[in-house]
């Protein structure tokens, strides 16, 4: 689908007109819960995680049949800063790796039966290095919150964004920065594993981002333009174009969840349809996580990125919604409540 | 397969005689581990699961592609102490409930292609009250135990066992008590939902079977057989026999690791095939794992048994080993390293 936006003003507007959950789904979940055939609150979270989804189906059997796993990958102007542990042409490379079936994310989609594709934008043109320049021009990161749209499959009923790119957990934390505050060396980790001096690099860098493009970061995205990337954009039009499809999101590690915050920056509300597959070992994103108010289902010290912590986390909301709407009522059973 | 043992000395001298983990799978599998296309660590502890079952597998592409879930059922003597929210026909209506698809454990089993089936032991014939009796004798409890061997499926690759017994919670805090130390108030707690009387006749009931058996409970089995049960017993017996066949085991909730524990506490090592699914809600669960030093995959809060919680860290482990095992090496997908 060709996305309904064509500059940044017009994703904010469409943005601001996405839709809520189904409020009577929920009711319904929450009376088919109390009569399943368990103590209550039993499954603990799960049930929380099947009323969740309950309400973006709008169904009170909410199901996870067909999820979809994209993954974006895109390349940095600002590896220039000597940001990461790994050459740029990684970024091609495991391109191929994605298309080859040879990624750990390939694994992943496979053995909770999702649906993977890769897009790779523009891998040979790098973003301009934010120390010096804008990321990107608004056409280049309406260009790619648009890909982001039209990668969503209408039909998916659960959805992993991940990403490849070396570099990108600086752009990451820039965005962190920007949308919630302190400086760089508050927001940067180790990436793919970079010493105490590449760690100093990236928080050097971002603190250059913000002081250049400080004066249009107070609007959420103008810093995913200013200090995000094409990889990064595209994952949050993905997230957008979920919610504009009822489509529930499963939230990766701390690249991901920085971009999904542009959204939530952008327009409060906007991440009500996502939920937090893991907390990630890379840096920040337990202290990002928080500022969003959501709690990882998963918590395993991954720090992969590309949509691996998440695509995990389909095993999870599976079993949850097996049980939720697969499980008997103590009626139909015929057991004694308490 | 007959159980090799026909009394607590022989189930004794099987213990001590089981085969250890292949070490140099171990090694192969982490030399594979550091070639696939991924930063060093990045899978965190994925990476740890899949080079611990590539050693009880003996291989260096371990695999979960036939798992087991068994539910062991048995009545309690104890509840006349009433210590359950719950009353005790529900154990057999469950086990109805289980062998017509309709409880939780039913849909997690389904959901990850495990083998299920249910065990009931003897529930017209509950055990002894444990306050005024030793709950088993010792046929009794050799035969819960040769239950629980038998019922392991030797082509199995991956093992879980659950229970469902009502007052079962309380068995397994006097076990927790006898082979860790402390009151029945440091290891009860409110099982399917008692109060806070309840919650004090539990304890009292376990001070009670500490008080009356005391003499008897250095010796791990023969805290199995006065203060334990027969489901208790049966999942012993099967982690026993999954060791005997090298198949790793998940553990599962509170009474589960209460009756691993048992092992452990009979012959030090016996749990080295087993990880722990999951931390419950119930009461001392963390604090048991931490006296057995497992690290739990999952922590969302469950505390149903039946094996929910460890079924669900199926997916866990089938990620984990899926990457292992069907990742490309840097130099098979032609990725530059760091």
């Amino acid at each position: 689908m060709t996305a309904p936006f064509a500059s940044l003003a017009e994703f904010s507007a469409v943005l601001k007109a996405m839709p809520a959950a189904d409020a009577e789904a929920v009711q319904a979940a929450v009376a088919r819960n109390g009569q399943l055939t368990k103590p209550p609150g039993a499954l603990g979270r799960l049930e929380d995680v099947a009323i969740w989804v309950a309400g973006w189906q709008g169904t009170d059997r909410p199901h996870c049949e067909r999820p979809q796993v994209i993954v974006f990958a895109g390349n940095h102007g600002v590896v220039a800063q000597g940001v990461s542990a790994f050459p740029a042409e990684v970024t091609v490379q495991m391109v191929g790796n994605f298309s080859a079936g040879g990624a750990a994310i390939n694994q992943l989609s496979k053995a909770f039966g999702a649906a993977m594709s890769v897009h790779a934008l523009d891998l040979d043109r790098p973003t301009a290095d934010f120390t010096v320049a804008p990321a990107m021009t608004e056409a280049e990161v309406v260009a790619a919150l648009a890909t982001g749209w039209a990668a969503v499959d209408p039909e998916a009923d659960m959805l992993v964004v991940g990403e490849m790119g070396i570099g990108n957990t600086t752009p990451a934390a820039a965005l962190a920065a920007a949308l919630f505050g302190g400086a760089g060396a508050d927001w940067v980790g180790r990436g793919t594993g970079v010493d105490d001096a590449g760690l100093a690099r990236k928080a050097g860098a971002v603190d250059a981002g913000l002081a250049l493009h400080g004066p249009l970061l107070g609007d959420a995205l103008q810093v995913m333009r200013c200090l995000g990337g094409r990889e990064l954009a595209a994952m949050a039009g993905a997230i957008a174009r979920a919610r504009s499809l009822r489509i529930a999101v499963i939230l990766d590690g701390f690249i991901c969840t920085a971009s999904a915050a542009v959204l939530e920056k952008a327009v409060a509300g906007s991440l009500d349809h996502c939920i937090a597959g893991h907390v990630s070992a890379e840096g920040a994103h337990g202290k990002l996580l928080a500022a969003l108010g959501k709690e990882p289902l998963l918590s395993l010290g991954l720090r992969l990125g590309e949509g691996s912590g998440a695509a995990l986390a389909i095993g999870v909301v599976k079993g949850a919604l097996a049980c939720h709407s697969g499980m008997m009522t103590f009626a139909e059973a015929g057991v004694s409540g308490a």
